[in-house]
């Protein structure tokens, strides 16, 4: 059995020993580093660092960590993210009537890929209520079309806060969440079915059919108030040709969809993930 | 030594027979096929056909064959393009300052890969002279700050004309063709920089390396009057990270624009690729 | 809702008028070709033609096309395939214990990717029943560690003869089919968890990873009496570094090895796969 | 312009405190660390680290540095390679007759991406004397047909210690270096025509083709004493199908090849290779 690990992000103004700070402040409690990965932006001036070493050997307990921890972010101008291998988040997946990326994401977390736990999934359509029986989730329908939109975004908040879900995963969602939802929820992944930035907005296929395009694309992003413009995880493309009529790339695109979406939430349940100026840098 | 062949490409609204009557007629006159393919456009109601053919057996000489088909254009509404492959068209080369997709090209040439003669450079710089002379071919620098753009536009049309010119490739030529220009030499391909149609325009390296894009592009096309919104040819991508710099993106860049510019050029070569629509079919 | 179409392959010696023939045939029962692609392999000396066009225009019947054909392929000394777009063939899928390329060829089949029917699934580990339920398929268990090899491979043959199957695709079925059982049911796909020819043989991704590859692939191929010397119908490759432990060079194989696979399949359902000289042409 | 970096790689047993011993020791004389990584190899018991800081805040000097890592070493049972980002080594180019990797070499050379100097090109034949003039190298043609191969090696030893040669790039040498020359001089890399190890020897393609495969591979590594049996560094692939002829493999290879090989030169170069239990670590 493997020795769970914390893991610590950091985000601070860029200066000299800061890699030795942080790895002289681990290795003084008995940490032994397992992964170690930082990266100075120098455009922006600033520091990011990923740091994992195991808990068993490591001398002060997680209140310790914090505490020690806030007093350095203070010192450094930081911005910490602490967390521990063997945390199993609830995560939240949000569908419309497309069932491959939710199933791809439930065989997933069954074969042990994701480590999360997905005790919900909200749809604006009834459809795929059978997919989260079978994978003992409950299935909320808000009817979109007859309902306030601003009704239906507060049942899911508070739904969000019951189930202490961490995460949301538009799984082909397609419902624009309100710029109010995203103030109260910030933490949601979107899978595009384009090559952003070609092709925002709706019906990317059609429009790169239309286009004659050689390569189709699929972006997973975090989700922000300007529709398709939040940070992007991962990218992924496939060859088509003018054999391919829409239906073709919508088929050939479902499998780069699935693809750059589980390994999007992958990267951000191991923490592998910082944001900063509307971009992320991805540590894998 | 192989056999020259002859190449028919064929547009034409659809309707039974097509194939049947087009290898028939070939097969009449004693042509061996080597190649053949057929696509229907359903939606646009149109068929598409490209066949190769041996010469050596085959009855009729070149104006035989090009009145035969005249005939069998009128009655099917059809658009024949006639070419055979032992021909070595002259190209115009296009550059401002940066030489890899110049040098690529040219060392396609001499390896034998690019069946084309590159009589005549033309740039807006005079950096890449001695490239020229390297290649035998005739260098001529317009300096396009101080001379009027239609004046240089119209020497570069009597240059064409006088080197006999079938095709003119933009190797990285940082200016814009007039639509004028255009209208009097239309057979032309650009390599831009990006995964089009995302980026159009200038500095995309420096607009995807801020929008944070996890795959970079470059799109080889023919030159339209609209920028940028050409028939798509080729289209490659490479993974760049935020570890990657605008130098980096420029550098990976190089290596895919000349990949997808050099494969644009051998495809209209052998005449692969047939536009209609705004966009392409290529037939590989 | 679309017609049904005829799709003639056709394998024989090259010669002149061969694609007029054909073409001329079926345009005069008033066939409207839809696809039609020919290939001559010169070193073999062999014409390879697909030719795919309407039923409901065309003025003979699966009899009267059956018998005309057979005079022509005596003529050509050709082989006819012969297949309905319509045709939804019955599909037997052996598994041992992962469950990856099982649960997405049966979630294709379902989307309509596939157009394959999966009455029956068979195994050496009894794991995998629960899916054959959720998708009701027939699950047949047998213990291969216990039962006589050949006895095994009998009560397999009977099935799929009572089953009326016409293709076995081996989805990670960890056994090897014996020659006789090949000289009984010789439609086999399998999905080998290697680029081959590199890493022919058992855990290809352990030595893949001693070896310190920087690529990972997958390929399937039609199964012959020669473990992993069958012919290749299609390979995919994905990116490994010394970061990726054995466990996450299997993990990322599962994705291309679902692809590769599906891919497989459905270019075999959809009659575009020609075998000859151990090797395949994929008209696609 | 920019600062030269100090570059240290390190490779030693695994305990902890290793990252902080390391950035400490550099921060105490007031280095600014640019990059940092570090990977533990569980499987090996090995620490890897690469750490690259500015030269112009460090406070002591080349010999000051040289003499305290190697105390560190003592203590840590480490073996360390210093490096500074702004040498520029001379590196021996072999090639036999196909010019495309030389070329592209050398012109990534002259556009600045490759940081070396190449002053001399050794070959076994006469015909790319030309290239090496262009290039201001000096052209040494060993007939290796009618002298005898340890002749010709020792005389190439004496070139390469005469113009202090730091590597050789075999840009498709096809002869085979003997152990005693490698014994003699071990920094060579080579590319090696295929997805290795996968058509390991001679002909590649020829084999690729006549097996079928529906990808071709190039693959750049370290030579030793067993024929394509060195570590890896990197490894590109290319679609081909049943069209191309052994021919199209070869020229579709060539794009493949140049990239692999300068990609491997440049990391090479950027001192971004571990090299460890026949395989390498590459940190990008």
């Amino acid at each position: 059995m493997e020795q769970p690990s914390i893991i610590l992000r950091t985000v601070c103004p860029d200066r000299p020993g800061l890699v030795s700070q942080l790895t002289t402040w681990i290795s003084n409690y008995g940490g032994n580093i397992k992964h170690s990965d930082h990266h100075t932006d120098q455009d922006a001036g600033l520091f990011l660092s990923r740091i994992e070493w195991n808990t068993n050997t490591f001398k002060i307990n997680k209140l310790e960590i914090h505490s020690e921890l806030q007093k350095i972010a203070f010192e450094l101008n930081a911005q910490f993210s602490l967390n521990y291998s063997d945390e199993v988040p609830n995560i939240a997946i949000f569908v419309s009537k497309q069932n491959h990326c939710l199933i791809d994401l439930l065989w997933r977390v069954r074969n042990g890929e994701l480590k999360m736990k997905v005790p919900i999934i909200i749809s604006n359509h009834p459809d795929l209520e059978i997919i989260a029986k079978d994978f003992n989730a409950e299935y909320f329908y808000f009817d979109t079309f007859s309902l306030d939109k601003s009704v239906v975004e507060n049942q899911i908040l508070s739904l969000l806060k019951k189930f202490d879900i961490k995460l949301v995963v538009l799984a082909k969602y397609m419902q624009i969440l309100s710029d109010s939802f995203l103030a109260d929820f910030s933490s949601v992944i979107n899978i595009h079915h384009s090559f952003l930035p070609a092709f925002k907005g709706s019906q990317p296929y059609h429009r790169a059919w239309k286009r004659g395009v050689k390569l189709i694309g699929a972006t997973a992003h975090y989700v922000t108030k300007d529709l398709d413009e939040g940070p992007i995880i991962e990218q992924c493309t496939v060859n088509v040709s003018h054999r391919d009529e829409v239906d073709d790339l919508i088929r050939k695109g479902r499998d780069i969809e699935r693809i750059a979406l589980s390994r999007a939430v992958r990267l951000h349940l191991n923490h592998q993930i910082f944001v900063y100026n509307s971009k992320t840098a991805v540590f894998d």
